[in-house]
């Protein structure tokens, strides 16, 4: 097998994260969203938001991490942040998916590519931290988009989304976490003022 | 407004591109897909066949470009390559949604996102050349794997596919057009001899 054939090999499976289902929806609330095109609107969000990043970072590093970071979903699926799931056997998944998916290009390219997945789930780098960070920016903002979007249907409380995605994302992009409290916690006093009613 | 205000509405407009329909399907065939899932297959495929540039590019670049490329079509829609559109006109609708889109950022960002989209329409740059070349590949992964997909639809020869893609292809990525093309000729003789029975 030629390395072009190779690399298209790859890049037709990779097609299949096109129909891999997240919670969020669109924010026109049309259908979910799918983690390829979310894939793509988190790196619009880490083009745009750089000079918010706590360190100085490489942009075209978070963008490919973030370009290849949900491609293990195609074999693993998405773990929703709020669903509960058990960590070591997503991970153990994720890792099979990995070997798997990457394993279908050349092998410098496996190897390359591998190095950063691994480098964004390490999340200790100053790129990966940030990397990270604004990949649970986006489905908070489509969530403030339409109404709480799953925070309703996974009664998420304020202080658990300052624990999951909270504490996160104010280690790699502390003003945009600021920004977003501000809207959630008036999201959240909105919705407890009409509770009374 | 803050900036971060500007940038966060940039980012939720951004959002529908989500809901932009293209003429290709996904390569399951479960249907058409849309251009910002389209946006980042692209930008994998030229992450990944980069080392087949007709001349060297930046990758980082390039895949900027390919991040923004599609964001016009949330005002001026989709214009299919096989569909005969108005050049002239489909490019005042693109000017004018480029406007309105880059507008909504901070004024710096709003510059450098236009400078980088208009390179991308230029197609005179090193980047650019590559970016429109890998932008026409992946729709032609696209039909071979879905048995054609829109040729026979638009009743697309070699000949007209030559012209319209090839041509562009093999400027940017001399070598991935010649291992498309083996397997366009493949295909359509494949359909030719089914003709014949
Ligand atoms: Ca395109």
């Amino acid at each position: 097998m030629s390395r072009l054939d190779a690399q298209l090999a790859f890049l037709g499976e990779a097609d299949r994260l096109k129909s891999v289902l997240r919670a969020t929806s669109l924010h026109d609330r049309s259908r979910r969203e799918n983690s390829a095109e979310h894939s793509w609107h988190v790196m619009l969000h880490a083009l745009v938001l750089a000079e918010h990043a706590a360190r100085p970072v490489d942009v075209s590093r978070v963008m490919t991490m973030l370009l290849l970071h949900d491609l293990v979903e195609i074999d693993a699926g998405d773990a929703p942040i709020h669903g509960g799931h058990d960590p070591a056997e997503q991970e153990a998944k994720e890792q099979a998916a990995a070997d798997r998916l990457f394993g279908l290009l050349p092998v410098d390219q496996r190897d390359a590519m591998r190095f950063i997945w691994e480098e964004f789930e390490a999340a200790e780098t100053d790129d990966a931290i940030f990397a990270k960070s604004i990949d649970r920016v986006q489905p908070v903002l489509s969530n403030l988009a339409t109404d709480g979007g799953t925070w309703p249907e996974y009664n998420v409380t304020p202080e658990q989304l300052e624990t999951r995605v909270g504490v996160k994302v104010a280690r790699g992009a502390p003003a945009v976490w600021s920004g977003l409290r501000s809207r959630i916690d008036a999201w959240f006093s909105g919705r407890a003022s009409l509770l009374h009613y």
